[in-house]
């Protein structure tokens, strides 16, 4: 029984794919920000669905093997485009927060509601432990070294920007490579920790030839640009007129709308009794943030001439310590039950109204 | 075979009533404020001992859903009434202290201890790490949460109090929202994290009718409350002539006074060979603590006009977050030897002479 | 099939111990700070090699027990022989750097290294995760108890020296007397994680007698103190014409002098898909580290006058705790692959890099 994901999002990404046409329209015909920036926002999920389901359809005419490399590279193909528009827009706090609202978001919200929802229906839901913890080892890993820059320009103090940059620069490196080697070893058959495929998921993929696929892709990925565009254009105002922080609304928003359609599988896969699937589609979704968005931003926001250094303020660096090691142990445990996911939702609820209550930099 | 834990304390018991006792004469006659002192301390620990037994002995008449509710809330109500207090005199650094002191004895000392003593006698001992692993990671999520509010301060510097009490407060309810969950959960039949019975815990449980329960509840808790006027009324004095700090007095002193009935029962369970056990009550107990004394204090100490905001100092956090992650690995783990537990106590030996050394702040 | 470490060595041995001997000339002759330094570095290797060999032949007539108490004291005898120097020269920075350095190439040098090869060659490795993960919880322990001092010394601020120095001994008294409960605890008969054997290891021991063995450990220790006041009394110099900080030569150069030998060893037995013993080692070798090298040299010091205290700088504090845990988790996860040993990897390279780049203190 494949979870019916494209069935379940038809109809409400019909409607949102007429907010994406109003979004332009709201420009157009000066509606005023908030209607523009809500409108692009709501625009953007179907949008990111349509480049996640031709990724899929594509890569089911191209075998597992180059199917794996297409879900590893355009997996997070919208929100790599709305953080490099907002990279060449200067919003630099807005992408670093991104990086760490989708780390958070897979391995709190998602996690956690999977363990809530899954747990109400199922009682204590057991695991293999192996996979899952294979997996979050890896992310353990990769988070931590994701973390070095941070930690070494928290722990100098802030005068010795050259060598941050050097580092960052150089973690950025070592990054790629590694992530890299992580296709290279799905690439020799492994389970892919790298590249979770949609067959994997058991998402519905739509029976798209070549060509329509390529079409929709394009199609998408034109629109997530123009949308993105839009949203960047007005957020500085709307963040303003709002009250709220620009670093808020990164960690918040952008993860979100990126990544709406995977969440809903997670969920409902845990909902069927699947936890280890789940865990593996969270848990898997913040890998490709640590190993190749946050370090392909690195590179592009230098070729832009807006560097991105990787320098987490603070509190982002302990909220994202802990995360990792909590969700580490979660997925070591090979059991959840739903007060374990009503708890991660509590931290996750905490950690939001922290972000929320944290006064802007500079 | 029953832990034998009413017949062990009987007599020590019936002694240190009589400090009780003595602790007022003390007060009345005037024998100097370490008399007072360390009478009634004596006597706080039979006292907290007996509203332990009777809410067992009350438990047992009301079958075990509503025996879990009034451990849940009544197995911790020894310390909550001496905090209490404390709070009243405005001893807000004696009683944040307390907090992590009870996390600490029991996670380091009684499960150190339990593990050293039991190993000597069994060996390396062997548990379902499954149960354990579970709670732990509950607990691990609690006080992480916890901590939450104490980060958010310290890395944003010290002048947004506003922020820093709206989030203790925001952080209060939640945890108190996932203590009704626990309780929730618990009723749905599950062995209990949040509320481990007496009957669990295999105590000797005294065969009281409801009335006589009633009683002696109502009346060592009368006593509960005068001797901890008493203890606190002095605290201060003693405190400054000591030489020690007041933080420290609340982290050895209050921990052990509340709970030496249940670190005992720990510790021989440990002896029996049933690592499991007395991992479960070492951390339940903790979990009480994070989930429901934490932010009760909270709410009653604004209540009172003392609000009492939930930032620990730095090394209170530090202390907190390394032990947390200790505690879940060990008991992850599924075996233990004394070897490992001689370890947790040289770290609670280590933290207290740090404790110890602590210059006072302000 | 024993690990054919002692064939494996032989010729690249002879080799090196010319090097120690053109050290000797180097120095007499003149030939400039670089050559003494290099090829004392050099000479070094095989004579904390043979210290090896000869406590392994001394053990092999003595049976397992005091064959175990002479692996745990001898087992570290090169690089605490170096450090003593070093700390007699002065340069507290640099011993202090080498105890970091020897736990981090220890848990993710070699065991990254032992996990890539392993992995390469046989896939996914799957170990016993019980007695791996007992040695990592109590290795995880043992430095969260060494690096208390460091934290509390760094959330007091810097002016309260006394009571640091006061917490470093009491730290170093308890570890020590945690290092002989370790020492008991093997003596008892059980497989020893303080002091892992050469038969454990599977080397090849030589066929010496008794007095060859003594003879060979005297020559080889009286080599090691000769070539290390060598090396010491021109490190100064060598680092500031280098550019880079005592500091990075602690972290890299010390740690591979001492350890090349059982090292090898690690990555071997690792290759032959033995992983268990592989980690073991890794594991065993950082908690000799933490429980015995690091305490012994807080009192020597204190007795030659130039008292190290264990305050570790604040990033080293980051890469030991993050290490630690990433480390115990690797342990308990019982499986490994190549991947993940290329994360360790790239962690230690992004920390070595890091390191490379931090600012002199002082």
């Amino acid at each position: 029984m494949a979870v019916k994901i494209g069935v379940l999002l038809k109809d409400p990404m019909k409607w949102l794919l007429i907010a994406a046409l109003l979004a332009i329209l709201a420009k157009i015909q000066g509606w005023g920000d908030y209607w523009v920036f809500g409108l692009s926002a709501l625009g953007l999920i179907p949008l990111a669905g349509l480049i996640g389901e031709a990724t899929e359809a594509l890569a089911s005419h191209t075998g597992p093997r180059i199917g794996g490399l297409l879900n590893a590279t355009l997996g997070n193909a919208a929100e790599l485009i709305i953080t490099l528009v907002a990279v060449r827009a200067g919003l630099l706090e807005l992408v670093k927060a991104s990086i760490t609202g989708s780390i958070l978001g897979n391995l709190l919200f998602v996690m956690g509601f999977s363990m809530l929802v899954g747990g109400l229906r199922h009682g204590v839901q057991k695991f293999d432990r192996r996979q899952a913890s294979n997996y979050a080892i890896l992310l353990l890993i990769s988070v931590v070294a994701l973390l070095i820059p941070s930690l070494f320009s928290h722990s100098i103090g802030p005068e010795n920007s050259p060598s941050v940059e050097a580092l960052s620069l150089g973690v950025a490196g070592i990054m790629i490579i590694l992530y890299a080697a992580g296709l290279i070893y799905s690439l020799r058959g492994a389970r892919n920790p790298v590249a979770i495929s949609g067959t994997q998921m058991e998402m519905v993929v739509p029976h798209w030839g070549v060509r329509t696929a390529v079409g929709v892709l394009a199609v998408a990925t034109f629109g997530v640009v123009i949308l993105s565009e839009l949203l960047v254009g007005v957020v500085e105002h709307v963040v303003a007129s709002l009250g709220v922080s620009e670093f808020f609304l990164g960690i918040i928003l952008i993860p979100v709308i990126g990544n709406v359609a995977e969440h809903l599988v997670a969920v409902n896969v845990a909902a069927q009794n699947r936890m280890e699937l789940s865990l593996e589609i969270a848990v898997s979704s913040s890998l490709q943030i640590a190993l190749f968005v946050a370090p392909l931003l690195v590179f592009v926001s230098l070729i832009m001439g807006n560097p991105l250094t990787l320098i987490f303020n603070p509190f982002e660096l302990i909220a994202l310590t802990a995360t990792i090691f909590m969700a580490a142990l979660v997925a070591m445990d090979g059991e959840s039950n739903w007060l374990e996911g009503a708890a991660l939702l509590a931290v996750y609820l905490i950690l939001g109204l922290a972000f929320f209550l944290l006064p802007t930099s500079g």
